[in-house]
């Protein structure tokens, strides 16, 4: 039975002519980068009000996969998954002093009954009251929770598409710790994993030491993936020093640089996406709003917390500011929509039969497949294949598919080879995995 | 490289003393019924506030098993996942004119600029207005659209746990036709897939006629899941016609139950919990928010629409409230969090050592193992098995174990067996099928 599997069995294959994916003729004037751009033109996302948008069936299936990364990546480290609400009482953001301190950019509404909550832009209040009165000994300790999550931030000037959203998609993890080599320890074990993350997403970037801003706490690192068009700028340096240039304040001078700080060499300065951020909070939290454990000698104690944040739909961004050229996007596969497209120039019963046999035959091996069998010319199948980005396609054209023969055509590369219709699922395989 | 794979690889093996499900000691008063009070009781779900609840590891398993469910479902009768906004512009609402017939249940909040926005209880201006002007011509339609999202619908008294709270989990998909025919024929296909889905979660349930309430038009289906404790009350009559005892109105009479409308036998009457409910739209909203396509001689025309929606978070209740005992939950297979539990009562490396290589083996089949190596007594693990309520139970103990033997105990029949430790993943694995 394939509740008793537990598989996945999600859709894999899907024809063009059935996919709602929209293209879209008129791009917003707002929309200036190429991820932003891209993804609406690809038919990934539709913006529904101004910093809010919807994910349409290829932007949300990679989300998905951006996901399934970042939850292996948790589990991994021994993290556990977990769900909190997005609306959420005053109350707790009271007993932390975030209620006043976090100015306009928290949502805030009142229910029914005039009771006040606010839309969670982060969840250490929640999650700080969910284990109150729940973790007693420090034998309890240490422990680590995430979710994936919705979460809303009421930018005061949203813009560039998904990267600086007002609704947004984010990882967070809390963990709660007795001691501070605990909580540098599982520090470590987050960022590995976030490097680790960045590079299953085919991301290119620097760690840098970060500011906790609202957050609080003192030790922070920041994720940037580099990128010509990001929000945050870094100097970095030969010997791996990175920084955000905002830690150096109002004295930073853009014309006369730093030396690097480590090795004393001339740095360099380019311009970064925050993807994902840790923290150290120390007891700002515990200590606040009163969550205590009791130590070996049965005295209270305020746990230490650390937390741990990955922006999913700014991820998706990021790998397209990194992985695209004019044409379109170039999906990693590790997170593509389809890995494969199969492009049905050549029209007719057999070339048909040939495409669902091949498709069955990847789908089988666990690779997804979308097929263009729409009527239309090949320029505009073509165009859309290379728009939309799959990082193999299969060209069942007309001459080739009655000499025996398709055509394969990387992505990224735009390399291309042929293949024989009896070995064409064998050397996509192959081609895949090289 | 797992990445190439798409493989889920869930945290398949955990240990108890290192799962963070805290059991209550103390229910709130409120806890009425048996799926609040065990939800609670077993670490599934804490409260954050009125009708707002987080889900803890072991409860957000079981959400994640659900909607694994629902989407399987889903994608096989060709709908396609986005996700659409929770925060949604006021204007929207005011076009189809829900913004003022709503009442005081839909969520409103001004934003930074003091423009209104709501939080989504549903997604019908939203998804209308996504599709509006994308698609064009008779040949876009049929398709249809579907989401797993949070909802939020500001109830007067949130109780009974999940079953009525604010805050919850829903999937809900939208379809557009161009004729009645093709409308009627998806309704079917979900009406066919819900009953499915309730057969897959275990549910009891029956499909009555229902009012189309608070989302318009004029034709709607509830899946009521049968329940001593529901919200609902429906008369049902053994020529399998059944109905929610609300379409009848004022004048309902409990004291003189009406004959069957179809066959005119006498009726039962009994209380169900609404799991699930399809409508059929037709053009309200298209009609009021100027969605249109061409038809084939290039007149304008609205699609007729339908919605469906499965509460996913009040399924998890449903579930609790059919499969119980006094002891605990008795999951079904399906969705449990995990479907065995090892009980360590015998201490040493070779005891640990062997649960090792029986949840290892077991993982390799699918199967989510959950062991319990606390430093408990006999008596706690027996108690929080029968609690946690996994499908079976494996009983490590001292003098079996000696004696190269574990038991097997079923958590639903109370049935014990014995296998020997060679045959113990392969006896596990036949005990689950059977």
């Amino acid at each position: 039975m394939a509740d008793n599997a537990r598989q996945n069995t999600p859709a894999a294959i899907m024809r063009m002519s059935r996919l709602y994916a929209p293209t879209l003729k008129e791009l917003p004037a707002d929309a200036e980068l190429a991820s932003h751009k891209l993804a609406l033109r690809a038919g990934l996302i539709r913006r529904s009000a101004s910093g809010i948008y919807s994910f349409l069936p290829l932007g949300y299936r990679v989300i998905k996969n951006i996901e399934r990364i970042v939850r292996e990546e948790m589990d991994a480290i021994g993290c556990q998954e977990v769900l909190l609400p997005v609306v959420q009482p005053a109350e707790l953001w009271q007993q932390s002093g975030r209620w006043d301190d976090y100015g306009p950019e928290l949502a805030r509404l009142a229910d029914r009954h005039e009771r006040m909550f606010c839309l969670g832009p982060t969840h250490e209040e929640i999650i700080t009251d969910l284990v109150r009165g729940e973790i007693r000994s420090y034998r309890d300790l240490p422990f680590t929770l995430y979710q994936l999550q919705i979460k809303f931030r009421d930018e005061i000037r949203p813009r560039f598409g998904l990267l600086r959203g007002r609704e947004f998609i984010m990882k967070d993890a809390y963990s709660f710790h007795a001691s501070q080599e605990s909580l540098d320890e599982h520090y470590r074990a987050q960022s590995e994993a976030y490097a680790r993350i960045c590079d299953r997403l085919s991301l290119a970037y620097r760690a840098v030491d970060a500011d906790n801003g609202q957050i609080g706490g003192s030790v922070s690192t920041e994720f940037l993936a580099l990128a010509d068009d990001g929000e945050a700028e870094l100097i970095y340096c030969r010997c791996g020093y990175a920084a955000n240039t905002e830690t150096y304040g109002d004295d930073f001078d853009r014309d006369n640089l730093p030396a690097c700080p480590r090795c004393g060499a001339p740095m360099q300065i380019a311009r970064g996406i925050e993807v994902s951020q840790v923290f150290q909070l120390g007891d700002k939290y515990s200590r606040t709003m009163g969550l205590v454990y009791q130590d070996e000698s049965g005295a209270d104690c305020y746990p230490l917390m650390g937390c741990y944040g990955v922006g999913i739909s700014r991820s998706l961004a990021a790998v397209i500011e990194q992985h695209h050229d004019d044409d379109g996007i170039m999906w990693p596969r590790s997170i593509a929509p389809y890995q494969v497209a199969i492009l049905m120039l050549s029209e007719g019963d057999e070339a048909a039969a040939f495409a669902e046999t091949l498709a069955t035959e990847l789908a089988a091996c666990g690779i997804e497949v979308l097929i263009d069998d729409r009527d239309e010319r090949a320029g505009v199948k073509f165009a859309d294949a290379d728009l939309i980005g799959t990082p193999l396609q299969v060209i069942v054209g007309k001459r080739g598919f009655e000499a025996g023969e398709v055509e394969l055509k990387l992505r990224k590369t735009g390399e291309r080879s042929t293949a024989t219709l009896a070995e064409a699922a064998t050397t996509v395989k192959r081609t895949l995995d090289t």
